[in-house]
C-alpha cells in the first residue's frame, strides 16, 4: 500500500502528523465511522472504442474552431484574448488542440482536505468519492411530505451524510434552506457543514462574493495558508449548455481557481434540449464545453485542481420533461469517463438520480441504472449520490438512507473477492458430507459475522412477521432509521476558539447587508 | 451478421422456410412484438483473475476426488460406474479432469426452438435471454393482495410474459396453479405455455413421468422427429446442495438428456447453509456439482444441450433468512461466468431477486444488484429476469412488468452507442449558436422519435401533474398496465388440428389417474 492508497484508505492521518496537528486530529476525532474511498478492482465498463473516441475529441476540436464558446464576463475574455484565442463580441474560438494544451497542467488526482484529516479525501485515478445531493428546493419526508426546504432540513439532512459510513463527503448544497434570506444562505450552510459535520465539504457558486466568503470561512477553520496550498473545498460550475458560461459562475470559478480551490467543471445538459439528441452528440458538445471551462482554470492558476464534470439527462418528447434512469444517459455517461481518462483528469457524473415523487421502486430502478454505470465507469467524484429525487426538485431523508446502502454495496463489490485460504474455504468443505449443511462448520462458524453485508433497511423475514408488523414498505422503514439516527446523532468535536470565529464571521456578514432574495 | 446473429435478432424465420414451414409459420405468426435475443455489445465484468480460476478450478477438482457427489438414483450410479469412476454406496468420486473429460461433448451454444419460429433464441455466446420468474406458490397483485396462486393467475403470467418485449423466454413454473391436482398440473401447465404464448417453453421436472409428458406434448406440436433433433423445451434441475443429486431430478433429467432437450443444471444454493460462507468456497462447490452433473447428461447423450447454472443467495446470520442484491452472491454470479467461460457452456444466473414483500423500493434495489452482475457478466440464460417477489415465494404481475421494462434498458445499453453520422450530430450542432436550443434543429427532429427509450411505466410528469392523478406510486400504476394488458391480448395463432391434439392428450392423461397431491 502506498502513501495515496493510504490516504484513500483513510489510515493516513494522526500518526504522520506533528504535534499541533496531532492535537488538532485528536479535537476533531470522528465519533462516527466513515468507509475509505471507494477503491475499484474490477475493470472498467467502457462504450466507446478508440476510433470512436478519436471521432468525438476531433469534433469537439471542430465545435471549439467554428463554434466556439461563449464566455459571459469581461475579465475572462481578456484573460483568453491574452492567452491567444480567438474573441469576438463575448464568443471565444480556440485553434485545434489549445483547450487540452491548457488542461496539462491539471493534476491527475488531488486530495482535498476535511476538517477531520481522517476524512480526506482523494480524487482521481481508481477511487470514487460519493457525495449527497445537491440543490433541491424542496424537501421530502415519509411524515411530513413534500415543502418547502428550511435550514433545519439543511442540518439534519448534513448530520445524516455525517453518519452514513458510506457517503465520503458532506457535499454541499443539500437541499436549499429558502427560509434563510438568499443573500446570507451560503454563509449558514457553509457554518453548518463545518460544525455539524467533519467531512469534506463544497462551496458556494451563486455570487463571486459568496464564493470568496466560503474561501474566508475555510481559512478560518484550515489556516490561511493552508487553504492557498491545498484544496479544502470542491465546488460546483455548471456551464449554461449549449455553448455558455455565465457571469456568475465564472465570478465563482476565478474566485475559486485563484484561491487554489477545487471546483467541477460540468456541463449540466437535458439532452435533444441543450445538446444534440445522440448520445455521441451529447458527449462531443460536453467534451468541448468541459475543455474550455477547464482551460480558462488553468489560465487564473495553473495546476490549481479542477474536476472534468458532466450531468447529462434523457427528456421525455411528449413533454419536455427530463427523464432518468434511461440508457441513453448512461452512455454518454461511460463515454465521457473514458474522455476524461483519456485528458487525465478527475471525472465527476452519475448519482443516485431519478424522476419519482416518492422513494417507491421507480425511484430505486432509475437510480440503479445511473448508480451501475457510474461506479463500473469509472466516476470519481458522485454528486447527488443519495437523496436525490423527483429530477433533483426534492431532497428526501430516507431515499438518502436507501441510497447510501446501496453505494455501500457496490463498494464492497468493487473490493473484488477475497482469494486467500480462508476465502477458499477448503477446510470447512472437507468439514462436512453430501447432504449436510454447513452452519455448524467451524469455516462458517469463524467468518459468520463479517461474511455477508447486512443490510440497514432491507426486510428479509418471513412474510408473516412482516405482516405482524405492519406491512410496512421500505419508505416507511427507511423513516424510522432517519428518526433514529436523528435521536442518536453526536457532533463532531470542534475547537472552540474556531467555532466562535466561524460564528462571528458569519453575524458580521449577516449584519452587514440587508436580507435580499437573490 | 452471420446466420447465428440473424437467428438470434430474429431475423431468420420465414423467408428460409419451404412451403409447409412457411404456411405454418403464417399461422403461428406473432401477435406481440417481442425483442430479439439481448446481444452484448459492452465489455464483460469479471471479478477473477486467471490465477485465481485456476485455484477455484484446482479445488473443485479436489473436492469430486476425494469427496465426490452423491447421485441418488440406481441407473445414474450404473452409468458412472461404467464410465470409470469410483462408486461406493450412492457416492461417486471422480479422477481429476474426468467429468471436464466428459463435458467437452457439450455444445457451446445451442437453438432453442419456439412454436413461432421467429421466436426461437440461441442460447450461448454473447446472448442474453430473458425467462420469467419460476417457481412460486404464491401470487400478489396491487388489487388481490398476496393469495396461493392459481390456474387463472398462471395463464395470465403466461400471457403477460408473452406480451412483454422484453421477455424472449415463456418460462416454466411461472407461479404453481396450486388449484390444480400436483399429479395433473404439468399438463395444464405446458399446455397453457403452448397456447397463450408463442416463446420458447420450460418444461416439468417434478418427476420423471411429468418430464415424459413435457416432450410428448412437445412432440404434438413440433413434430415427433424434429424434437428428438431439436431442443423445444429447456428444463430446471437443481442439485441438492450441498453435492447431491436426488432421483427426482436425475429422473427427468435423464428423460430430457435422452430427448435431446436442454436443460439448465443448477447448483441452487443459500450460501453457509449449502455452501461455505465465502464468495470463492461457494463457487468451488458450484463448479464441482455442476461438472458432475452436466458431464452426467454426456453419459446419456453426448452432445445434448446444457446449460451451466448457478443460484446463490446470501442469508441473514440472524434470522437464517436468504437475503438477495448483497454484493457476496454478486460475486459468485460473476466468478462463475468465468469459470462457465472457461468450460465452454452456456451460463445461467441471475434474476430480478429480492426479498422484499411488495414491488416498492427494497425490491427495485435489490432487483438490480443482481441485473446488472447478471447482464454485464456474461449470463446466456437468465431464469426469474422479471416477476420475482419475496425470496421466490410470490409471483407478481406488477414486478413482471417493472423488471421487465428495466431489462428492455439493460438491453438497449448492451446495444452500445452508435457512430455513425447521424449519431455524431455535427449538423445538429452546426444548427444552433450557443445559449440557442435543440429542440427545433432539424436533426433532433429527424432523431425526435427513436432517440430516447420510453419508459412503460415511469412517471416524468411534474409533481403537480403527479398529485393531481393521485400521487400514486409504481406498484399502483403497473397494476393499471396489468389490467389494459389483460384486456388487449390476443392469443397466437395455432394449428387447430395441433391445438386439438393437445387438449385430447391433456385429457386423457388427467382421466387416466385420480387427483394426487404430491
Amino acid at each position: 500500500m502506498n502513501n495515496e492508497q493510504e490516504a484513500a484508505s483513510g489510515r493516513r492521518g494522526r500518526s504522520k502528523q506533528g504535534g499541533a496537528a496531532s492535537r488538532r486530529a485528536a479535537r476533531t476525532a470522528a465519533v462516527h465511522t466513515s468507509l475509505p474511498v471507494l477503491q475499484r478492482n474490477l475493470p472498467l465498463m467502457e462504450i466507446l472504442s478508440p476510433e470512436s473516441l478519436e471521432i468525438v475529441e476531433a469534433n469537439a476540436e471542430i465545435l471549439l474552431q467554428e463554434i466556439g464558446i461563449e464566455f459571459r464576463d469581461e475579465e475572462a475574455l481578456a484573460i483568453w484574448k491574452d492567452a491567444g484565442a480567438d474573441v469576438q463580441g463575448s464568443r471565444v474560438r480556440f485553434e485545434k488542440g489549445m483547450c487540452r494544451q491548457f488542461c496539462q497542467t491539471l493534476p491527475s488526482e488531488f486530495e482535498q482536505f476535511a476538517r477531520n484529516r481522517e476524512r480526506n479525501v482523494i480524487i482521481g485515478g481508481k477511487r470514487t468519492v460519493f457525495a449527497p445531493v445537491y440543490g433541491p428546493p424542496f424537501y421530502r419526508d415519509f411524515e411530513s411530505g413534500r415543502r418547502y426546504a428550511t435550514i433545519e432540513d439543511f442540518q439534519n439532512l448534513v448530520k445524516l451524510a455525517y453518519m452514513l459510513p458510506a457517503l465520503h463527503h458532506s457535499g454541499g448544497t443539500v437541499c436549499e434552506p429558502v427560509d434563510v434570506p438568499v443573500n446570507k444562505r451560503h454563509l449558514d450552510m457553509v457554518y453548518s457543514h463545518l460544525r455539524y459535520s467533519d467531512k469534506p465539504i463544497m462551496g458556494s457558486v451563486t455570487a463571486p462574493e459568496r464564493a470568496q466568503d466560503t474561501v474566508d470561512m475555510l481559512k478560518i477553520a484550515f489556516g490561511e495558508e493552508f487553504v492557498d496550498q491545498n484544496a479544502c473545498s470542491i465546488s460546483l460550475i455548471n456551464a449554461n449548455s449549449p455553448m455558455v458560461f455565465d457571469d456568475t459562475m465564472l465570478g465563482a470559478l476565478k474566485v475559486y481557481a485563484r484561491n487554489n480551490q477545487a471546483c467541477i467543471v460540468s456541463p449540466f445538459i437535458i439532452a435533444g434540449a441543450m445538446s444534440p439528441v445522440t448520445p455521441l452528440g451529447t458527449m462531443t458538445q460536453a467534451l468541448a464545453e468541459a475543455l474550455a471551462g477547464l482551460a480558462f482554470t488553468q489560465l487564473l492558476r495553473p495546476g490549481c485542481p479542477m474536476v472534468f464534470g458532466t450531468f447529462a439527462a434523457s427528456m421525455s418528447m411528449q413533454t419536455g420533461a427530463p427523464t432518468f434512469g434511461t440508457p441513453e444517459p448512461a452512455m454518454v455517461l461511460l463515454g465521457m469517463g473514458q474522455l476524461a481518462r483519456r485528458l487525465g483528469v478527475p471525472f465527476r457524473s452519475g448519482g443516485g438520480l431519478c424522476a419519482s415523487k416518492t422513494p417507491d421502486a421507480q425511484a430505486a430502478y432509475e437510480t440503479m441504472n445511473t448508480l451501475y454505470p457510474a461506479v463500473f465507469g469509472g466516476v470519481n467524484f458522485m454528486l447527488h449520490a443519495a437523496g436525490w429525487l423527483e429530477g433533483g426538485l426534492v431532497s428526501s431523508p430516507e431515499k438518502m438512507i436507501l441510497d447510501a446502502d446501496n453505494l455501500h454495496m457496490l463498494q464492497i463489490l468493487q473490493g473484488g473477492a477475497a482469494t486467500d485460504e480462508n476465502a477458499q474455504a477448503m477446510s470447512g468443505i472437507r468439514e462436512i458430507e453430501p447432504g449436510a449443511h454447513f452452519l455448524g462448520t467451524a469455516h462458517t462458524q469463524a467468518n459468520f459475522e463479517t461474511a455477508f453485508y447486512k443490510s440497514t433497511y432491507a426486510d428479509s423475514n418471513s412474510f408473516e412477521q412482516w405482516e405482524a408488523e405492519g406491512s410496512r414498505e421500505a419508505f416507511a422503514r427507511a423513516n424510522d432509521i432517519f428518526k433514529k439516527m436523528m435521536a442518536t446523532y453526536q457532533a463532531p468535536s470542534i475547537d472552540p476558539a474556531i467555532d466562535e470565529a466561524l460564528r462571528a464571521f458569519v453575524d458580521q456578514k449577516k449584519g452587514a447587508e440587508p436580507d435580499m432574495n437573490y
